[in-house]
């Protein structure tokens, strides 16, 4: 009997497994927890101590307030609640938004009505903070820029562009005081850097930030969403008043009890997974380009997450590769697992950092705490096969 | 050493503890279940698989058509995104709304912007067909109108409602067809009412029905949205385009998975346990009544839930009791939990039904599976050794 060789996953900016520590802390904590957090008795106390002390937990390692901490059902809600209610308490808003933000920002910002400057990335997949500040007017309420780049990987130069929008507020001679921030706002979508990256609010320092747990290898429908004290936000979601009236709906302490500890598991693994993991993606990129001819990377080589492969095959077309690989045993994607449902076979990413002839030549390998060297070698081999 | 006493937790109106079979399932789940389910490899395929069974056997149970099936992050959410989405898509909208439906309803047709009929229950907590009649024009767009109130667990005459709906429709001479379906339409919140009521779509005749997982011993932070094909509506939320674009954000297949379960095993014990805690209500009810002088039953006792047990006890701050029963071992709330956060010691249900006198002397008593006979009988021992 054959045994059935071992698939290889390729695909965690899609999904992480959740850590099989998270998911036995969740589990335990099923017996004690599941009562209503609102709930004034024991069983509601206990479980909004636990809300109450991940939120704290969760606060000290993203260098802010555990009033500024929001849990929500994941990333998408995160963004939806606070891009819509910061436009809605801003009147004739302008918004800077890069031209390769994940769907769950870009397409909030552009259903929103508001007046919107799309900022392109060079042909690195890197903005230039410069392009955004000649941007910014009185009436820019909202700078987008996400840390790394869900398909090509590339790191945004966020902390930059933080300074500048300081700047502009201190010139417009609004200052920030105890109780407002003045516009414009800097919203960092972290989703993709929090595993690899230091995504502390006060060194990027951005006025909101979400991450998400089913890319931290954390609980699955559960994100964390900052709003620093002072941004002008109002509610778009209406009920029992929950999450200071910015997401009711009942709280979830075990799903935030989750979140904390895969954020904790994060930090502590990050240097050593990012200093793992760039070795591989080197080696991965080196592999490809030096022996698959008319193939290029998609975004820099160095501005990127350890974990991120994108590579353009000339005049291949990208779902028969992801379908090709897949029967051959290796799960990637090309563009984002958001894509496939719009079946569009062809990435708006891609053509954003001016490499229309790769939209839909280009494939994403994503890296994770699975992800050995033997399995690189294995796929550069699989694809030549298939390619030459 | 004294024993400790276990506890009797009669909140399960608030927060039922998820069932260990559900639970099991979506634990083992979890190693095979993980990926995101739009994506294209085996992985992906795997979780979207699942995701769309769980959709098919909910649709089955339901009655209705696995398309109308939108999975959420909850109650609140359902609402949200069916409240808001309906009228966004038809202008000058007027909504009708009965005063005593939970905040997500409430506070979401009050912040809609709408113009609002508010629909007053009578004393016995009931809503009159008649009045909602009475109340709808041309452009009614929306009928709320909650199966069973989450407080005093009055059940609402759906059915009623929604003959007089459609005879409406059919009066405007628009005709429901293939395509569409004419406002106005009927919103059913069947949360509380999903364990011990039959809610399927077609016997109720509803076209946007919301169940919870919290409050059916299923997953936590998710919910299940029925809007029938045909009926008119935006999004409210933007991203990657899941759940057809109403509900976008990575599809949560272990949480489905779970939904679907729980609402098999509350299908299958329905009738046993309807008959089971009808009795337990009507045992508790005349005993508290006989026993305590001054109190008095919210809501009618027939046309109740099986499992809610609502008493004013005249002159009493019901924060005093609850507090009270706590530290004596007993879980309950007065009013709901969201009222908790609002720092609001009145109830609105109870105001609502012409008793303002009791809105902050009543406790809800809310009973469950593990509930037992012997538990109301301490229960009521220890009600009388507080206020006698």
């Amino acid at each position: 009997m054959k045994i059935k060789e071992k698939r290889i996953y390729l695909d965690y900016a899609a999904a992480t497994p959740i850590d099989k520590g998270v998911s036995s802390l969740m589990k335990k904590a099923e017996d004690s927890l599941w009562a209503n957090p609102s709930s004034l008795h024991e069983e509601g106390e206990k479980a909004k101590d636990v809300l109450e002390k991940a939120r704290k937990e969760i606060a000290y390692i993203l260098h802010c307030r555990s009033e500024e901490v929001y849990f929500t059902s994941g990333g998408t809600e995160s963004a939806n609640i606070a891009i819509q209610g910061i436009l809605k308490a801003h009147k004739n808003a302008h918004v800077i938004c890069s031209s390769f933000e994940h769907p769950a920002v870009l397409e909030t910002v552009k259903n929103s009505g508001a007046e919107i400057s799309l900022i392109y990335p060079d042909e690195r997949g890197i903005v230039n903070p410069k392009s955004i500040e000649k941007e910014i007017k009185e009436n820019t309420v909202l700078v987008c820029l996400m840390h790394a780049n869900n398909e090509i990987g590339t790191i945004q130069p966020v902390r930059e562009v933080s300074r500048i929008i300081k700047d502009f507020r201190l010139r417009k001679c609004v200052e920030d005081d105890h109780l407002h921030i003045s516009s414009p706002y800097l919203f960092v979508d972290a989703c993709q850097s929090v595993l690899y990256e230091d995504v502390s609010i006060e060194r990027l320092g951005t006025d909101i930030l979400m991450i998400d747990g089913i890319k931290m290898y954390g609980p699955r429908g559960a994100g964390v969403l900052v709003i620093k004290h002072g941004v002008k936000i109002d509610p778009i979601i209406f009920g029992g008043g929950q999450e200071k009236g910015l997401r009711p709906g009942t709280e979830n302490a075990i799903s935030a009890l989750g979140l904390s500890e895969a954020l904790k598991i994060a930090s502590s693994f990050r240097e050593s997974e990012s200093e793992r993991l760039t070795e591989l993606r080197d080696y991965a990129i080196d592999k490809i380009l030096s022996q698959i001819p008319g193939s290029s990377i998609n975004g820099d080589q160095e501005n990127r997450l350890p974990n991120n492969v994108n590579i353009c095959f000339k005049n291949i077309d990208s779902e028969f590769l992801v379908i090709k690989l897949d029967t051959l045993g290796f799960s990637i994607s090309a563009a984002s697992a958001c894509n496939s449902l719009k079946l569009e076979n062809s990435s708006y990413v891609i053509s954003s950092i001016g490499k229309p002839e790769c939209a839909s030549s280009s494939l994403r390998f994503t890296f994770g705490r699975e992800t050995k060297k033997s399995d690189v070698g294995k796929l550069v081999r699989t694809l030549k096969n298939i390619l030459l």
